[in-house]
């Protein structure tokens, strides 16, 4: 099967897809690949023999090229162990790729690799938030979702402003704070809890999020990337592009939580073993592990990298930009960010951190 | 669950979708709907009791706003039974909706109805041509089709040039009779061999073609509507606007079956028994069948009842002409189109016949 090179990156939102796509390194494969050839492994020991067919998941998939990655990151573990275990005959794959109805399902299909023959791989398109049921009761093996469980499924409700910030800050109001973290658990539980219903018993979850070392959820290595465009929109407020009240209105649905905030809803929730949290990679800002942290790699205005990762974040973000405040000044609030970005890379090590969780339904 | 009052009528085509939809009156639900309901009754009677998720797969389902119809009586037909049979808890539904990579599966998910909560229906879209496998190894209970088989694969290959007609006609040599008699029969085994691998046995299938009574295959019930197309191409010919080399190398992917043939398909393959066979209904090709037949309905020009058949048929059929002919002359080609219908159905009984078969999977 062919190794696909790039992965899910930065998410969509709210009304259109989970994520969208970007090249992100090679480094982020190699870091969860063991944890999903072992959760592979798991899951074999706990339903063998393999069933006549492997009911697989990616939630949030997004339609861009790198959209079948995950499931047939899951299919080549698979095939590997049946191979090691002497099966002759793997099982049949269902392979369910999931979206909100918003994503683009027609550029998704028609990009299906040619391969339902041979590979034994029926693909189908499954709309709907994960945050929802999406499947019957104990119809999957394995869940997949990777980078866009970050997306909550709606901006925290706020009982005071949030400063300037569009994201969790230093600055802001513990209010604030509070908010984001609890529509974090409210959301992660729904997810565990409509997935515990349709994964088997001894079916499993491999989930990355973007996350955080710390347990601060202000720290630079989740916020930085939101600072930046929170400093790119102030700027705009203060030259009167942006009015103040649409900006104080604004903020970012995501969270990016910590690996004891993931394992707390997991025991809180109840229905899953934890095998493995982690710390699962970082990865640059750039999406490229090679190039030298705090060193300015270019200064060719718009082809340098901090233009490529606000384009990056640009291709999950803009529709919830452009419905807060219009399309007119997407331009002008990229071009700033991606400045911002480029001079902020230049000096500090900006990094993604990845948090992995592989999860085993336990018996009912 | 909210009646449907409209249903598939026209098909899409090859490089596209299976059906395009269209009104057809409430006539031929309620002819079509006691096969149906005997079916699922068959169905349930072999597998009993319902398992815990009933998988139903519609196939050629289009994308418009009834393309939900087939699944949602498929499910009525289970409920009512379930209430009869005092069973308190009615199985979960796996929906598969099911068309070519080409259909637009966007609007459809965007128009998937509200009732996943409440209706425990699980929607999953399905892309690929229904000539191939779609669905892993028994992991279907119920399929349903209905006006998409007449769609073929691809144009039958003939020898000869088959003299003026699109389709088959009373003028057209017998090779070519006898060429879409074969790639009928060559789709139609194809589909029953798939279909056989992935129906669970005593799964069942209601499948509906658009038909006729008549062994002769060039009987006007199947082919005056194509025989009126080609009259309008023809017409374009004499004028100049069409080459004749463009005409006489077009002709429609489609074959309207008897009853005896898809009976003589079936029993060649050999999976599953015929429970019913019949022609199921006649419908105007108005879609009305109230209205007087061999009565001129309006006279208004575009807006007669003949223009209104041409835009049904040009919604399902446009993509190959245009792919032939270009789209420049679509417009012309229609009105003309619409024309010749408005006068045909002034003066004669013009009626679409549907052909109804039920099967149900034989043991292995």
């Amino acid at each position: 099967m062919e190794v696909i090179k790039v992965l899910h990156m930065n998410g969509g939102v709210g009304e259109t897809s989970y994520a969208n796509n970007s090249s992100v390194q090679l480094e982020m494969i190699s870091m969860t690949r063991p944890i999903l050839e072992e959760a592979i492994t798991g899951l074999y020991l706990s339903i063998l023999p393999w069933p006549s067919t492997l009911a697989i998941a990616d939630l949030g998939c997004s339609s861009g090229s790198t959209a079948f990655f995950a499931v047939s990151e899951v299919i080549r573990a698979v095939e590997n162990l049946s191979g090691k275990m002497g099966h002759n005959e793997p099982p049949e794959y269902q392979c369910y790729l999931n979206d909100l109805p918003g994503n683009d399902f027609n550029a998704l299909f028609r990009a299906l690799p040619k391969m339902q023959e041979e590979a034994r791989c029926f693909f189908t398109g499954v709309p709907g938030s994960f945050y929802g049921r999406l499947f019957p009761c104990k119809s999957l093996h394995f869940v997949h979702s990777s980078l866009a469980l970050n997306w909550l499924s709606q901006v925290p409700r706020m009982i005071e402003c949030n400063k300037g910030n569009i994201y969790m800050a230093s600055s802001s109001p513990k209010s604030v704070m509070d908010a984001y973290y609890q529509q974090f658990q409210n959301n992660f539980s729904v997810f565990l809890k409509c997935r515990a219903m349709e994964l088997v018993p001894g079916g499993c979850m491999v989930l990355t999020f973007l996350g955080r070392r710390s347990e601060d959820r202000s720290s630079s290595e989740c916020c930085s990337i939101w600072e930046l465009l929170a400093m790119a929109l102030n700027e705009m407020v203060s030259e009167g592009l942006i009015e103040k009240e649409k900006m104080d209105a604004f903020n970012i649905p995501q969270y990016s939580p910590s690996p004891s905030e993931v394992k707390a809803e997991v025991f809180k929730e109840g229905s899953f073993f934890i095998n493995h949290l982690e710390v699962s990679s970082e990865v640059n800002w750039s999406g490229n592990n090679k190039k030298l942290n705090g060193h300015r790699s270019s200064s060719n205005g718009k082809d340098g990298e901090g233009y490529h990762v606000a384009r990056c974040i640009r291709s999950g973000t803009e529709p919830i930009l452009i419905s807060h405040f219009g399309e007119a000044i997407m331009e002008d609030v990229f071009h700033r960010y991606g400045m911002l970005i480029e001079d902020r890379m230049a000096k500090e090590k900006t990094v993604f951190v990845a948090v992995t969780v592989s999860l085993t339904r336990r018996p009912a």
